[in-house]
């Protein structure tokens, strides 16, 4: 979800299966006028039974209004597995952090690749979160509830040396915003309304 | 995925799905030997075209051994809409977190509400998150690429006075995975192979 503007952008045609033109006509829109930049993304979840649970995602605010152009539910199960006392309905909700990861830093590397004219021909990658549970059961106050660490493995092959490989995995990195938000973190209020 | 010991536990029985007995001997079998409670959480992801990817979960180690109990791949399909040059395949990664979030948190307060002996009748959360894209387009250095902040908004019934269901999510949040992981940050290294 992130670009970096090489010279010569406005030669470039679309590429990767990017709107190449329609990305900088983009980015000259929202620098033309940078209150279509402020975007506000949701998720409603409604508890099913024990640990399993369903988010649905569908709205946003974004570009001045509330967006209209998906017409069906994006719908996603959470749960623990059996040995985490669960049923194994879905996935464990921090694995879908790691989902989150690698589908954020390749989408914008797929952006940048085609900003700097690269063409990609396979962007794979593996992330591993380490946990130690001591933490979310309570059983420990030196172990953090979370992952310890993160580890994200690409495999990258284009039609550009290695070095240029590797930097775009580097700009797509700095400009990424859920590797933003794991790393750094950010401020999350809850508010409890009971019936 | 947490839960708070109560008193008089050793008599819960089920309860809102959770098998309180199970999750109890879960925790007396970690504290006995903390080496099992050391997981690996893993996720696959594989470039499709444009902002679109998808990943893969399945395996994950935990327990002293890599589990084999999901009989099938959980998928999913990530993607920028059309506003933001994408083809709409999918929500957005950044999205995934706040499932993310409101999955831990409505797990841990199953979990909790089990252990404390409180029936819930329904759980619901809106999760919202504000982004201001001049981050990761690159054109404010002032601005942050991540979220600026996060809302969750629970909305719960339940066998119990309001004080004590608010005290649910309360224990939730202190011992989430993913809200750890989302206020606190967690290193994250990032390996590239080209090919």
């Amino acid at each position: 979800m992130s670009t970096d503007l090489a010279p010569g952008k406005a030669l470039r045609g679309p590429m990767n299966g990017v709107d190449t033109p329609a990305l900088f006509a983009t980015i000259d829109a929202v620098r033309g006028n940078p209150e279509i930049a402020k975007f506000r993304f949701r998720a409603k979840n409604r508890w099913v039974s024990g640990t399993h649970n369903r988010s649905v995602i569908r709205g946003f605010y974004g570009a001045g209004q509330e967006d209209a152009s998906r017409t069906e539910d994006f719908v996603y199960d959470a749960d623990h597995p059996a040995i985490l006392v669960g049923s194994g309905n879905g996935p464990t909700p921090v694995e879908f952090l790691l989902h989150a990861l690698a589908a954020c830093l390749t989408s914008g590397l797929a952006n940048i690749a085609a900003a700097r004219g690269v063409r990609l021909t396979e962007v794979e990658s593996t992330v591993e979160g380490d946990i130690d549970l001591l933490g979310i059961l309570g059983l420990s106050d030196q172990v953090r509830n979370g992952y310890q660490g993160i580890r994200v493995s690409f495999s990258i092959s284009g039609d550009a040396p290695e070095e240029v490989l590797r930097g775009l995995v580097e700009q797509s990195r700095a400009r990424s915003a859920v590797y933003d938000v794991l790393v750094n973190g950010v401020p999350v209020e809850i508010d409890v309304a009971t019936r």
